[in-house]
């Protein structure tokens, strides 16, 4: 169950069904793979059954890859890793080229009692690849031979070079449609199979993301086309996300990628636009960003997230300190309420002082919730790229350092 | 060692010594009492040095707290964590009133072998003494009384509601100066008793802060003021701070507090001020927020943190892929060398579009290094607060929702 709550002024109705028109036609010119990620897998997610019986034995599952490659199935798995059905395998990912993590990680890790993906969509990422050399070194191979098959499997664009050398040495090979991109790629191998090797259901987070895609297209209980419309007009710099359990803590990463990846750029009329993305974790940063957002500059819209069923629960103790009796209206009352009451008062202090909100209610965290969100966001992004007039699925922005980087190495 | 390299114009030297002069006033003020720290605390190391000995046997350090009373230990633990000094006590901070987290917590930790610091500058936050009710709980403790005085210790204000409540039961208390805001307080016995506790040197750690601090006010070699100066007016919304080092994780949190809730309010002419601070980490944010700032709005600053000596270091094996030899000028070169020509290509591209940039570079991580960046960043803080017009030290925007919480709690 997911609900939304805008606490601001919507569009009219007709301006919002041609927008959720035009998604619809974006959708099927094919410019964007994942709208038919949640029914176009059911091979996939076969393969991915074969092949978890191949890494059961394994107490690691190692993920070599960055950006949109790791971000999605970090952020789920901080979301679910509560579930019974998470088994108790360690899920690493080994992202940035930190010589000293990388050392720690590699003095830490059995790889040998590891199962390592490498994800690429590209499969020439100059991090991923380099740690995959790392790894191999390690492990006291010098190539990618035969050999790796036990223990390796790629995530790529079908043909790319990680492709074709997979394919050489007969090492597992998933690929992602050409046309989803790394950040909106959770919901295909790249994020189904790590998730799924440490025990959680594929199919009910498609389940999950599929429900929320097709409640858009017919009525759109959740307000995206309002939200969108209302964000992309709305003059504001900066958007926030403002999720009140410490479970979202990757998820708001993964938002701040989609988001700023996505919308900040040069659009049809080659004007920079975009939008500042901010994640916040609640009731943590009450202590931190929050006395911005109530007193600086009104240039932020700010979404909150609260959880209905925090799946335990735990009361503050009906302890009284001498001096401190003020406190004592939170004694007896389960915590959750203390967080959401601290989302939901917060929320009524920002509107107080004008600044546009909304509020997105989870039931709990389950698989099908997390890929009801990861749907909800990327169609949020869609239809906000399609109003700036930006291109939300390329990058051409990180071109030029890669190549400075090439040329000026020393 | 930290040095910084500016690249923008920056303002002529004589309205910069005005600004240097203007912040010398206030520190004698005694607007606050951070400016004074790494001199006015030689009773706190002792009273540190004989209390550490009581810790020695515990497993863990659990610190309560939240804002400002945990952010800055766990920045530094988190860039100091590989120094051999470090001893194997788990620090563990417990902020949020998260029932989820806080049931896993108390299933995991050991309680009995744990010393807990309750530390709240008011005394009353409401998150903090709620979690400390359930520890006692957990303990079987149904009030604070002098049985506790084994276990714990408050940080806190002298005269606040905790303060009492330590001193009726024989508690140890640890005081920060009435002048030192939470998110100044680092470098007093909030993150100083934390961080000695776990085997840093308290000393090194305020004489790098001191010679920051003393040589700013003599002729500023690391250019704060010209830095300031070009913030404060430069018309930018955004500042993000892009640290290439996983260490710097917690950092770039501490940062953004310090920066959000110090500049964000009513200046003195009640227009709204502020800047929204993001905390980036290298290469990784290069796969996520660095397109927005290429070709999005141009309303941004970009400090870049680097690393000198990352303490360990590891190459890039020499291996060749078939089809991906253009990842192969890497071979044989250390993976410092990779992050670090990353950041310097990164810097370039910003600066190709426009981007103001500087460089802070740090010899290595070390106490004493940590010390001058925690400095280095409170009178850059200070500096751009005066310029704006603000009560850098203050944060009234928090108030409206606590009240809204005590007044809707149901």
């Amino acid at each position: 169950m997911i609900s939304v709550a805008l606490h601001f002024k919507q569009s009219d109705t007709a301006r919002l069904k041609a927008d959720q028109e035009a998604l619809k036609k974006e959708w099927q010119s094919g410019v964007s793979g994942y709208y038919a990620l949640p029914d176009s897998q059911s091979a996939l997610l076969g393969e991915i059954e074969t092949f978890s019986r191949k890494t059961a034995g394994f107490d690691n599952i190692i993920v070599v890859g960055i950006g949109g490659s790791t971000l999605g199935a970090k952020a789920a798995d901080r979301l679910l890793r509560h579930l019974p059905q998470r088994s108790n395998k360690k899920l690493i990912f080994l992202e940035n080229g930190d010589p000293l993590d990388l050392c720690m990680a590699i003095e830490t890790i059995n790889l040998h009692r590891s199962f390592i993906l490498i994800i690429s969509k590209s499969g020439g990422t100059i991090e991923t690849i380099s740690i995959f050399k790392l790894l191999l070194s390690k492990l006291g191979k010098s190539e990618a031979d035969t050999s790796c098959a036990e223990q390796f499997a790629f995530i790529t664009d079908e043909g790319s070079p990680l492709d074709t050398l997979g394919q050489d040495n007969s090492i597992s090979r998933f690929h992602l449609p050409k046309n989803v991109g790394g950040r909106f790629s959770v919901l295909s191998a790249v994020g189904l199979l790590p998730l799924r090797l440490v025990g959680y259901s594929a199919e009910k987070l498609l389940s999950g993301a599929k429900a929320v895609r097709d409640d858009f297209f017919k009525d759109d209980p959740l307000g995206i086309a309002a939200k969108a419309d209302f964000i992309a007009n709305s003059g504001k710099a900066v958007n926030a996300l403002f999720a009140y359990s410490n479970s979202f803590e990757e998820f708001v990463k993964w938002y701040v990628q989609l988001w700023g990846e996505s919308l900040g750029k040069l659009n049809n009329k080659k004007v920079r636009v975009g939008f500042t993305p901010v994640g916040l974790i609640g009731s943590v940063d009450q202590h931190s960003f929050l006395q911005l957002i109530m007193e600086g500059p009104l240039d932020k819209t700010v979404t909150f997230i609260k959880l209905l069923d925090f799946k335990r629960t735990i009361s503050v103790p009906a302890i009284s300190f001498k001096g401190l009796e003020k406190n004592d209206f939170v004694n007896n009352r389960p915590f959750d309420t203390l967080i959401n009451s601290q989302a939901d008062a917060t929320l009524e202090a920002l509107k107080s002082v004008g600044v546009p909100c909304d509020m997105i209610t989870l039931g709990k965290l389950s698989e099908s919730n997390v890929g009801a969100l990861f749907m909800y966001y990327e169609l949020l992004t869609s239809l906000v790229g399609a109003k700036l007039g930006v291109n939300t699925y390329d990058q051409p922005g990180v071109e030029l350092g890669k190549q400075i980087l090439e040329k000026n190495f020393k």
